[in-house]
């Protein structure tokens, strides 16, 4: 089928060679000429026939003003898919404004990072069941073959609130072997950590695809000298731990492995000094200074 | 190649059957004389050609007692495996104890459950190059099939370390899922938490054999709601933990798993009575009496 | 000076008491007749003399509501204080509304909960220095005695900002205490729980004004026999976190004691019961069916 | 009454002074003779009547050593009381070698640093009625004025571990008070961080004698711009982890707490590096090359 895709980045960029791939036919739009089939959203809307689809793959700052914009060229009966990274509470404000002019919405949970375009795309789905039905096409082309990388999670924004908890379940996991490594690399016993983890690929219980990532890492810099431990976050971390706090569910480990990339950006905390001036003070305790 | 294995019950019955199926000759001996091919240790050890190599595969509580008395068969230039759930710490004293009679020992962390007779079992091994290259057939017949699965991780206890340190990971990868399931289940947008486990099985970050399994029960029971949130432990979680504070390696996730796993066994825990009754001290709000 | 005082609960009457033995003029009212001085707020407005100023000690959920309706009594160069649990971030919106009319506003987080009326109350202030100087008769009147327990900590929601952290910091430092105290009862050595948390009270790094209400408390009740440990939360303490995840401020230790109290009100959380599944399924784990 | 003190560093040194200005009989012995009342622990026993009393004050690192030696010169109806920061479980069998000599133990958690001398020492006692009895006079003068800061707490080993726990607590304590200092640090609204802990003084939920003491680090260093945040920790926190994994009693604040410091101590962990590698895999994430 048809479809417009607005954003050609890293994701968008490969997700419309993987469409194109699948015989779908794909008229896409990005700020950048070089990568741009076309010239403006009002050229992408007039090359795509009634009713259209055009997925949004801009970066989540830019979400909203890049629909509001799309939105003045297209019309009812249109839909509009976002398969950025957006918090899942903008997506029914978004759905509303959307509906005051026809046009439909659904928003798309998008993993698979730069390995999507080869092994497909996990794709968590919200919206009504008249407009995922309409996307499948577009759907099944992106996802990964077989039964699973799809769903349709509930109506408009469970696909993104989908990612987010996807997301947040990510940094547990990924905090999780490192803290593994990390006892490993300390331990006296153990002198083959890369050795240790490779194995683990298989046969165990820890084995899974971001396990595979870090045996490939180890394998290129087995001490991983060349990086540092200073690590961003990206909001879906912080989105999952409010929305814990919000409907009491305890997160003591999706939160930990969140203040650890916080802590991992600071080299001397506020709280740390506050706790060494409080040892100084009541122990005299030999304490670091500056 | 032939090999003594002690220790009959789920996982050394299905190694038996995982080696006896690669061509080895097994002489298995158990306490319940159903399972067992011998009548006793002696008998094990006289049905064996020396060198010998007689793996141990039993409760951790009773490994050192079995290796103890299986030692008094065995002579210069035999070899002890122990497969089972001991502490590491446990292992350079045993291997000491069996060197004052020239025999050799192995430890090794075995994983993969009551799958493994079929995938293959994830091996962890620790010893001297001279007895891993000895038992190699063995290894290979037990591994997966494939460059992963094994690995002689380190000198005696080694093995065992990697096998502690993969089951802390363990605790919290499973805890990470956890909390993200329930944060689903929390969730007033996504309407089918189980298709969303299942559709993360392929084409994202957290795709894993945990998840599949997961998947797996969610297929079986869909919310769940046969099981209790009861939580047991099984000694390498705390472990695990006890290395990390001996090595000053913050453990915030894998920490917090297992004692999410210790407050599920508590109905009403003193800690919690007394943040009741200090609340109901300072601010005189209302509190659940029992 | 004269002092409006709208809501005269447990902590509203209380703080009329004390102003009024201070020899200040309130004029107070409650929507229970019982407790009121005037019959309504137009009431309270006309029997105060302009510039007014009337302190609101509402529930957080009405705050708005009151003060929006008081505003229509009230006019130029009056001031509104809230001293209610709002949240900080309902302040400068607030102080906004009132601005349109002449009306200043201060915001003014208060502790000390029962015992304020004796001992003083804490308070913490945010507003303009002219404001908080219009109020220092009330605002001494209503501290303890002595050099502490008042701060103009900021502009309008400074005050309400550093009563949700100290109420954070309150989550941490009850838990501790609820952590140190359950391992004195699970301790085979320790023989007098409450003959050590006495004990505690002087001479210690960790003597406090808690401590001593958890004396207090075993006192009356030794093992804490009467209490549940189902602990509700009021809201500053998912505040703080909400902050603490804004401004990636690590908060291991009032996070983990917040969601402590979320899980002290689930008998048998999605979590646990996902765990339980997963150990079932990998391992063949008994576990507790419901 | 008549105490032998064995060293006189920064806390032995207070509590002779202290013991003697109560009255009582101290024969110090301190390796640096410019300390020493004698000079050789033969000395010490010499210059003490029998029953003699000796209290030991010496790092953890040698106090079994001193003991041991001591013991040689002292005989049957003699006493031993230990009162540094011994673990626990080290009571028992010193306990245990002495008795075979006739010789009584008494383990004494003593707390108040170097405030100690002047406010009194928190004492917590583990050993038998009968030895506590007779060291009773001197428990006295150490102790604070006033009905708190003494208990005994349990048999042998009971003392040590209450201390243990009042560690662990004030871990958890310090850390809260820190987290919620940071956070006032960081918020764009408090312009009066110092004046905030300040007024917590008195009138709040959180007041308290290590709030007293930031207090006064924030009076000498209002920032804290004189102190890194690298903070060591002594033992008694790690323990205090090990029993909660021991008697499955969750620490999730103590263990945060103590994680934090060990983390406080590096300057890029292996754990984070590991998770900057696993960023980079999957994402293409930009990541901090060393």
């Amino acid at each position: 089928m048809q479809l417009g895709l607005v954003g050609l980045g890293r994701m968008g960029g490969n997700m419309r060679e993987r469409l194109r791939a699948a015989g779908h036919e794909v008229v896409g739009f990005d700020r950048d000429p070089a990568l741009s089939d076309v010239a403006s959203l009002t050229e992408l809307a007039e090359k795509l026939q009634a009713p259209r689809a055009v997925w949004v793959m801009v970066p989540a700052g830019v979400t909203d003003a890049t629909i509001d914009t799309l939105a003045e060229s297209l019309g009812d009966g249109d839909i509009v898919i976002d398969g950025g990274n957006s918090r899942f509470s903008d997506d029914a404000p978004r759905a509303e404004r959307l509906a005051t002019r026809g046009i439909g919405y659904l928003d798309v949970g998008v993993s698979g990072g730069v390995w999507g375009r080869q092994n497909g795309y996990g794709l968590m789905v919200g919206g009504s069941d008249e407009h995922v039905a309409r996307l499948m096409p577009i759907f099944s082309a992106l996802k990964p073959a077989g039964e699973f990388g799809f769903v349709h999670a509930g109506p408009v924004g469970a696909g993104h609130y989908a990612k987010m908890v996807h997301n947040g379940i990510e940094y547990g996991l990924m905090h999780a072997y490192a803290e593994g490594y990390e006892l490993l690399t300390a331990s006296e016993l153990v002198t083959d950590v890369p050795g240790v983890v490779k194995a683990w690929r298989d046969g165990t219980v820890v084995q899974s695809w971001l396990l595979d990532l870090l045996d490939r890492a180890l394998e290129a810099d087995p001490e991983l000298t060349e990086l540092s431990g200073w690590t961003e976050d990206t909001g879906e971390g912080r989105w999952t731990v409010d929305e814990g706090v919000r409907l009491a569910v305890p997160l003591h480990v999706i939160s930990a492995a969140l203040f650890a990339r916080f802590a991992s950006r600071q080299d001397d905390s506020p709280a740390m000094k506050a706790v060494s001036a409080l040892r100084q003070q009541f122990g005299g305790h030999a304490v670091h200074k500056r």
